[in-house]
């Protein structure tokens, strides 16, 4: 046997300033917009219509904003999380340019923080990815961590840990050029809540459950070129299972939030976020918000609100124990901005 | 919790001659008919080639009538089905325009008839939906009846119960602009037989059956935007079954009527339409044909042919019981016309 | 019931010099690509990037060559293998044309070989098919040969075995207009290993599994326009399981050999291979590879790299017992050229 496949980075690899070039970039067209559509209840008016869209000051209907998130994931994986224990969390995440059909995502990361972890065996490794399209735009930045084995004993490395940011200034929100939210449609939009029918604190109730199958989970995490063993292999668990893509939760989680949300239209800033237990097929999925800001952006008629979506396999509102853990059916936790109408 | 979602129309929301603008306008594109081909068997030889379709006079393949149908229908469904204890009956339903690629389809429903149950819990709905392309241009429009619970016990509003033809006259049949048989190729279109070929009476089994997956209604369920909550979440029924949405088995019977009717290529209109049992995951469709009519058209080469298509668990030919009603394999009943050609 | 379904061709319905015109000619675009990517863990830079294949001297990035390869064998189906009991065998093919989104393809097949079986209940036939674009260049040329059924006790026809090549000879090896890889990207097409780095003999394990579901083989098949009874329908045999198409097997082991042949960019010639055992839904499929040959091409920085690729349920490297025959969990032997760069 020859060692021409790759066997992932162990904790060892990554040393702070290094700059990883992930591979295969992937040109998006039409055909991964219907998939998202198949593969989640996904109805925000501004993803769906292109006439809605110009309406909005945009040329066409962008790609769904968590398209360009699971692309340039995607790519990631075979250099930051095949050995991974464990997703650790998500910061700073700003989407900066939207994904049109036709355009190239290519990815890379800085290695930014190392850790190791008192047992010595594994340590926590925080990279900053950047996603860009093929005139070199940025598409996408944000930091995210994970837990890494090492594969030998040798000395840990200086620690160092990110000053990372608890949530992404309203005024560091990266608007589309051209939106323009004054002549906004709300009978085609779907609700008519805008911006200061929010108020903070506020919880919604997504009300639909959408139970999941393995051959859905494993199509929505292979269009993105996400090869993580764990999500396909049923030999690969002891306990026969197959980890849903986290990512997969995050989407389905987001179309779920249609409904309350409708004008929640674009996604621009994701302020952290937590896998909170696994899900796996047959669960059934739910999913509820909580308004935890507002702020005005300088674009027209626009806003921004500031959202804990939560995805649970049972009632909405419950998220944490008295020991302050998440409760076992939560299975997301994910604090992000959104674009939504003001008037 | 706020009452931001959508709780669907109870029966006495809807008043005869309300207009209902439906949400969320649809763009479709190519990756929508690349999914129908891997959803349903379908192998018409106008919807499967630019160059079969230019040689029959247009411009270049156009997306499958059914896309228009399930597109609009799912517009339809937060507003018209989402408390909707039966779908009765279509009619009168008519294709006007063929939908192209890039096209985006917005949906209205005008309430034409209401008629309150005798028990006083529920009652029947007939909306006459519309369904147009981003020029304004009809796609399809067609007349649905729904049984809707009530949300009061509130007076019965007037019963009217709209007039409906029992088939479409095939004077009345829209054919598509330039649209000219006299060179159909029989050959690439799969089989020799011609509108003349066809007898009123004759029965025709499609032989094939597909087995149904879950992950399969779902993506097609979703795709079209139908968010009824009986065809997505397992915990909504007592049983722990997904129903599926009647028009996946529309498709689905569709598809398999290649194998026999290769050249009844376009359909252009729904006279009328049951779905007569349930249809759940695991079930093995099959379908066959009855020839009820063919007529005339004024374009060249063009005939078109009415036909009952008839999906179901068992045998071809038989669809009543002794009491006339539905036998229990029985899952679809569908009355249309289709354009095949004539010499 | 009116004869008016195909029942497919028997033994003796095939005449050495016929010519089988398939139907349905079939228009491929971006969605296809889509859901190639969505049902495969295809990651070969070439055929996911547009700007990786225009820095390989390609207008942009073509079809999956085995896109070309199921779409022109799926249009064969109904005239070659309605009533095969085995496909036995392919050889000389070779990719002539790249598939371009827009293209659409047609197919034909000419009967080269027929040899009835001992027991007179049956025959092999020996087919070459040739699928084309809509310019009528040739995009694909291969020969199968299947076990046929016959369906009379009618005399044998003059046997005729056809002389085919065991290898496509190097020289013949069609490589695509403009490709050059002296301008190779090893970062972004994610190894960097070139046709040098291979020696004959070397085996190499692709290490990931996949498991598969009946949604997805069925919905692959069904994309190729692929009808045989026995992917869909649960009830056409006797255990009630649903076969998975050959060619299902063939695009996954594909996929996965990703890992360890990334720069093993584009198939250009099937010299042989072997269905050894018949793979289902629930099965994990792993594959392997063994470089059996190299060689140079006139292309600037192009080499071809021949490869035996087995998809098994098991370890690496195993294939054939002591008696000879494959082992039970060997599901696929395919012997193909790939194009690699040189260095």
């Amino acid at each position: 046997m020859a060692p021409k496949t790759n066997a992932g980075r162990f904790f060892e690899d990554y040393a702070v300033g290094d700059v990883i070039t992930h591979a295969v970039p992937r040109t998006i067209k039409m055909g991964e917009r219907a998939l998202y559509h198949a593969l989640y209840p996904a109805r925000h008016a501004l993803h769906s219509s292109d006439q809605f869209a110009q309406n909005c000051g945009l040329p066409f209907s962008p790609l769904d904003d968590l398209i360009t998130f699971h692309t340039v994931f995607g790519k990631t994986v075979p250099d930051v999380s095949l050995n991974a224990v464990a997703n650790l969390g998500y910061a700073e995440g700003r989407w900066h340019t939207s994904l049109w059909p036709g355009d190239t995502v290519t990815a890379t990361s800085e290695v930014i923080g190392v850790k190791q972890n008192s047992n010595g065996k594994s340590g926590v490794v925080w990279v900053r990815t950047e996603g860009r399209n093929q005139h070199g735009e940025l598409l996408l930045s944000y930091v995210r961590w994970v837990m890494v084995r090492k594969k030998s004993d040798g000395p840990a490395p200086e620690t160092v840990i990110p000053d990372l940011a608890k949530v992404v200034d309203p005024a560091d929100l990266v608007i589309p050029q051209g939106l323009d939210f004054t002549k906004y449609d709300y009978a085609l939009a779907g609700e008519p809540h805008r911006l200061s029918d929010y108020k903070v604190g506020e919880v919604i109730d997504h009300v639909d459950g959408v139970t999941i199958e393995e051959a859905e989970h494993m199509m929505a995490t292979r269009l993105w070129q996400n090869t993580a063993k764990v999500h396909f292999d049923a030999t690969f668990r002891p306990d026969g299972k197959r980890l849903m893509y986290g990512g997969h939760v995050i989407s389905l989680a987001r179309a779920l939030s249609f409904n309350g949300l409708a004008n929640a239209q674009m996604i621009v800033a994701l302020n952290g976020g937590a896998h909170a237990n696994p899900c796996f097929a047959g669960d059934t999925v739910r999913a509820w918000s909580e308004v935890l800001d507002t702020a005005e952006t300088s674009a027209p008629g626009v806003g921004a609100i500031r959202l804990r979506l939560v995805a649970t396999k049972t009632a909405a509102g419950a998220l944490r124990g008295a020991d302050g853990k998440y409760l076992p059916d939560v299975l997301l936790d994910l604090d992000y901005w959104a674009l939504m109408p003001t008037g």
